[in-house]
């Protein structure tokens, strides 16, 4: 089934220990569509530049992603800077040029209306709710979000967060959101605001994803997906959409939403997540083949599996 | 099979967001030796002051753990004083009183003679190796050891690695006993120092344990077992040594030490300190039973299990 993602399409010049890149695709919608295109049909809204040429194009063309939502307005697609330390869990952000991403109102395309699932990748929260409003013949709708709105507009994002299904977060930004610094008597928190469930990106350590009370089937426990250990990360730039991506993608691929289905998805994020980093920016989730997937599933099943 | 560990027994003074003990029995030799205990026959060498009496007596006895090598000095017991806030990962030292334990020279008893295995919990590394090498009957030694000796004393704790099986220490440890960020290569340094086995314990995400090439049977993957998020955490003292206690005592309770029984061990490790944390001091490591054991391992599985 088909999924829409409404999220930022940007430049990146990123520098790590591995190296440095400058002027490369980015952008969350970016890393979103490429990590699910390997699961299912993918649209995409977001506003670019005229600096978003041909060959940019040929990048969702080759992956059979639809742009038709993808608006061109005159000026610079919206740029972001970062440098990597020996930390590789958190950028410097060198600078953000948002040009026109700065006014970027989102346009779903008639052609979009039909599409089963939906994902708000970081944007104002108010756009996203009109987004969701806009589309309620979705399934299911997916969210992520960042510090600058659980500090800056929580308002706006808590009348987002009881309009979407499954908030995708990382640990910083769930005990921020909850404002309590327990991980699970967060996520309960988080949960009540709205969502039917909360995954927890851990980075390196993989996730975790709580449910509320009765949602997507029974069960008390929550669940954790691990990652694996992945010796060169050469550029953690979009590893948390790559995830989004591979989760949303896989779920958007089954027949029915259980909780079944959600914890392999969780599996099958942390995959995306993990190829993502292996190199610079979009590289590797350019090139991947579904069975290079279904191998890595399998290592990180068995990566906690016992006989 | 017995398992002998040598290390430190405590007077703790702790506070934390959950309330604040005064005076309670500590030590990471007294953590581990309550852990194991569950699993298998326990004997303890350390030292204590003429502040260690018929009561702290009563808590090794009830377990059935040999304190036969406990070995009682003139003066105090050592004492440590700890705050956690918020950040309960990390505590802030109030004091640090070594008292008899300044001068803790280990001894092993003759009854302790017939061991089968060893864990050397954080102490100095040379007396680490001298015990080690004062046991050449044990089939298996696992070792800790801390910052202060990785930056300390490096010659001797390179040293004594040489001699022990299976290093268990955390993130922060790996990283900077191998001069090295990124986890997985850290580890492989680690592991190019003597042990066979690596375990890497990450606090509530979980251990990961990695191997020798050829060590414990055959693979390349590390593996790794997750931990069930927990939402009171009283007290976070001792969940490593209770991790350790867990694992050690697992692996002391089986025939065979092979690949199997060590990621069964990270489980059983794992649950150990979870329950470690739930109470103050050692007050939940005094009062499980094997069922309550087992059903959090059970859990624990369930936490990362696709159907």
């Amino acid at each position: 089934m088909s999924i829409l993602v409404v999220g930022s399409v940007a430049f990146d010049d990123v520098t790590s220990p591995s190296g440095s890149v400058k002027n490369i695709l980015g952008g969350a919608a970016t890393y979103f569509a490429l990590a699910a295109s390997y699961f299912t049909d993918v649209r995409v809204v977001g506003v670019v530049g005229e600096d978003f040429g041909p060959q940019e194009e040929k990048v969702f063309h080759d992956h059979k992603i639809d742009i038709r939502g993808l608006e061109r307005a005159k000026g610079k697609t919206f740029r972001w800077g970062g440098t990597y330390t020996d930390n590789l869990n958190e950028a410097k952000t060198d600078y953000t040029d948002l040009n026109v991403f700065q006014t970027f109102q989102p346009r779903i395309p008639k052609a979009y209306e039909d599409t089963d699932f939906l994902f708000l990748a970081n944007i104002q929260p108010t756009l996203q709710a009109n987004v969701r409003r806009s589309m309620n013949g979705v399934r299911l709708t997916g969210c992520d979000t960042m510090n600058y709105w659980i500090k800056g507009t929580p308002g706006e994002l808590a009348e987002t967060l009881k309009l979407v299904n499954v908030l995708l977060i990382n640990d910083t930004e769930t005990k921020m959101l909850a404002q309590e610094t327990n991980l699970p008597r967060a996520a309960h928190k988080v949960l009540a605001m709205g969502p039917q469930a909360l995954v927890i990106k851990h980075g390196e350590y993989g996730a975790t994803i709580f449910f509320r009370e009765g949602a997507f089937g029974i069960g008390r426990h929550p669940f954790r997906a691990p990652a694996l250990p992945i010796e060169e990360v050469k550029d953690p730039t979009g590893a948390g959409d790559s995830f989004a991506g591979g989760f949303m993608g896989y779920v958007a691929s089954q027949n029915d939403v259980n909780r079944e289905v959600l914890k392999r998805a969780l599996f099958y994020g942390g995959v995306m997540g993990s190829f993502a980093v292996e190199r610079f920016g979009t590289e590797r989730l350019q090139s991947l083949t579904r069975e290079e997937i279904d191998a890595r599933f399998q290592i990180f099943r068995e990566l906690t599996h016992l006989e």
